[in-house]
């Protein structure tokens, strides 16, 4: 009867529903009894102040985001307890679907015809095949790996460039900071699904994006603070980029002041590109539980030095 | 030294200069010396009145579209001379890169996001995973087999519909007038890439759009006559349809004061889904010309008949 805390912001009775179905012998709880007794398992994204540092019995933390860089900087992780992030077939087909909407949206210049059908003009524009196109992909994980193939699958020249080496199939692989620059020289498109950590703050800035092809689109799934605000808007002011579509920015919501919103050639989204969906995401969740308990290894456990 | 004759509307040069790399022994003119030679072979669009009624020694029409029914409507094929219709690599991914674009924005709700950022408005709306969305193609060939499998790799449930029973791996199929209510009931997107033939007329009127899940997209990439434009309209009206995103219309360009133009939630683009790109399609429209002169069957031959 080991207690689970769900401490999800959104939805937390859902999750909690579907924590009872999938494990009906444990405790599942949205607030906490006062009772003392220990709660091994908290579910959270973002914790309240106080929430983990003052649980007894704390075993393991499991992250309802795949980014948990604001989890570790909030201070309230114990030493020693695991936070395994998540890694979720939900979350990923999200993210696949919604940047390859997004590259295909600008391949295919939607955002260009709606401003001509706002003028009721008629016109076709040039139009090039994907195999024309060079993708790059920062990240090749857990998200990066299927946005890479379904990309190429699509019929664009994919690379990925990572941390560490790592093979996508279909993909040229670039890998280690030397290898930046090689891999967005004259990519039309570039995707970042990085994650969130000191090496990747600030990464995208002025000088990578002048490496692209002019014209081209950058697309942000991954998160706010790896794009210098500024030197994004120089590029798309100076050429050398021709459209961003973002769903991550440095703080969130966007402020109301902030000159993303009212630019021509920023496409917008809150932060909705991949959602963690309880249906899928909570079997995830639950086999961490069991695979705690049965003393078996846990999986996508964050390394902490690392940052994700 | 046989002659080609390249009568396409748009950049008849850069494909005669395809042309000549491909079938270097053949003449290829864009325009008809004067000379009564025998012309075997017509690349055509939609010819010219006289153009081809006028040919001595007319062997194969050539079309660069996909859809024939303007050239066989329009008086000019002698009997007897086989129409070969454009099934390329290039018109092919176009298709599937477009019609994936526009089932992704819609699903992740692209459209209503950029409406969110007209307004300064960050919230999310409700997603769901394209596992949780019907998405019914009409037609299964050359372009509808391809793209509902695309649409199925994406993660979306895909039902197609033919005339003729066909099988697209993934996909549940629908055959026969008598299926068609089946394979549209209760989808959330329904693709049209049906030929323009006499069956196909008028074919998604009210009582089609009804039979969807209400507040779903229809998506036009066939052909303009097979959509009644006035029910559209009241589908769009009345919430049966929720969208729509349309490359083909009844009359093209679409007349300045038709009310499509201004509907907020219709989505044109001007009959630029698949475009005929010369680098893949002379290599297939060279080697129809390889294979008659081989005395080879012919591939993609009309039938008149049928009209596609």
């Amino acid at each position: 009867m080991s207690r689970i805390l769900i401490a999800a912001r959104t939805n937390p009775e859902g999750f909690a529903t579907l924590f009872r179905a999938e494990l009906p012998e444990h405790e599942v709880v949205t607030t906490l009894p006062d009772d003392g007794a220990p709660t091994p398992y908290v579910v959270v994204g973002l914790p309240p102040p106080g929430l983990l540092a003052s649980r007894t019995g704390l075993e393991v933390i499991v992250s309802t985001n795949a980014g948990v860089e604001q989890l570790l900087a909030s201070g309230e992780v114990p030493d020693g307890v695991p936070v395994v992030r998540m890694v979720d077939p939900g979350l990923r087909a999200g993210m696949v679907e919604w940047v390859a909407g997004r590259v295909l949206s600008w391949h295919r210049n939607l955002f260009a015809y709606l401003d001509q059908q706002a003028e009721g003009h008629w016109a076709q524009l040039p139009e090039v095949l994907a195999a024309e196109r060079i993708v790059t992909v920062l990240g090749a994980g857990a998200l990066g790996g299927p946005v890479a193939t379904m990309l190429a699958s699509l019929g664009f020249v994919v690379r990925t460039w990572s941390r560490t080496p790592r093979t996508v199939p279909g993909c040229t692989g670039f890998a280690g900071r030397d290898a930046l620059d090689d891999a967005v020289a004259s990519a039309d498109v570039l995707v970042n699904l990085l994650p969130a950590t000191a090496q990747t703050i600030d990464l995208i800035d002025h000088g990578l994006l002048s490496r692209m092809r002019s014209g081209g689109l950058l697309v942000n799934a991954g998160r706010g603070s790896a794009v210098v605000d500024a030197d994004l808007l120089c590029a798309l002011d100076d050429g050398s980029l021709g459209a961003a579509a973002l769903d991550v920015f440095r703080q969130e919501p966007l402020p109301a002041d902030h000159p993303f919103w009212r630019h021509p050639r920023i496409f917008i989204t809150p932060h909705s590109a991949a959602i963690t969906h309880p249906r899928t995401s909570v079997a995830v969740m639950a086999e961490t539980i069991r695979r705690h308990e049965r003393g078996e290894p846990l999986v996508n456990v964050v390394d902490r030095a690392r940052g994700y």
